[in-house]
């Protein structure tokens, strides 16, 4: 693809990104993307061949996003609880950034709208929420064999009660708009490590 | 309304609940809804005169069924941790009853599909959550009265954690299909309780 045809795709994707996070997936239709970025609908089929195809590739575009701005900058980090921290703390950040994601975290909106949905579109979303679960189980097992979180730590667990407050404080935050959302969610987590960290 | 109507009424409102646990409340049609239960639309018109009218419906039918399954039984129990634990069992049976919500709690799809959508369904299904929350805070603080929960407990941050462990439970055995889901739940309540409750 030329840099130009490059460019024009990824501003398709990332004005489609904005709309799923507000919308839905269900709620990207070629037709009104088009309108929007004032493009004709057959210039946008010369980049996505179907609304189906576009979906997946929001959905890709997300998690890579959030792989380079959540999951690479925590990697950074000295192995144990300082890499588990600054992952939470990424999807803090992920989590409340309105430019691009007006609507919220685009996974969880998915989640809701795909579960009962079987097909293409699911298969990348589940594949996705695992790679991101497993990112958390495997912080937590690190965090173990340093030492920082006690041997008897049930590292899935962490990241099953991790994934649970990213969750809840989406649906708290987006219903019922109390501001001090994150700042509990950060208090579950810190308790989650505090009870599991290794006696100094 | 006659005996036969009110029947018909709740025939309807129990089908549409359950298209709705899967198919989200967008997805509640009166042509569509009307052909499964071999009625005319113009039959379902007489007891629901919109779309919007039968969606509202059926999330206060819910919000009755989930006080008479989960609220009232837990009241029925002992003031404190007796009641928080009959409140929090409850509502596992009630979020994994496949026959009324094949899709699951109807409460949880209609958070992530309505929360960009302000109006009267939405307007309902906050209130609804505000109900649930209150009633899940109130119960923390009975447990504090009653001195099972240390005085500096945070009541307010346990209602939120407790919602965040259901609202996670929900995505993470919807999309990953994880039979272990609600064990997990169950751990992270009981973690919770512990932390809080006043050393014997």
């Amino acid at each position: 693809m030329t840099p130009k045809g490059e460019a024009a795709r990824q501003e398709i994707l990332d004005e489609a990104m904005r709309i799923a996070s507000v919308e839905g997936l269900e709620g990207l239709s070629l037709g009104p993307l088009a309108k929007r970025l004032g493009r004709s609908k057959s210039g946008l089929f010369a980049h996505f061949e179907s609304k189906e195809q576009l979906q997946i590739e929001v959905l890709e575009q997300a998690a890579d996003k959030m792989t380079t701005e959540v999951v690479l900058p925590a990697i950074a980090q000295p192995r144990g609880l300082p890499r588990v921290e600054a992952l939470f703390d990424g999807w803090c950040r992920w989590a409340s950034q309105s430019a691009a994601l007006p609507g919220g975290c685009i996974f969880v909106s998915a989640a809701t709208e795909l579960d009962d949905h079987p097909g293409p579109v699911r298969d990348v979303l589940v594949k996705n929420q695992r790679l991101w679960l497993d990112t958390l189980r495997r912080s937590f097992e690190i965090a173990k064999e340093e030492g920082h979180l006690t041997s008897t730590t049930d590292a899935e667990q962490l990241a099953f009660e991790t994934y649970s407050l990213m969750l809840g404080s989406y649906h708290y935050y987006k219903l019922l708009g109390d501001p001090r959302t994150l700042k509990r969610a950060k208090t579950g987590f810190a308790r989650l490590v505090a009870d599991h960290r290794t006696p100094v």
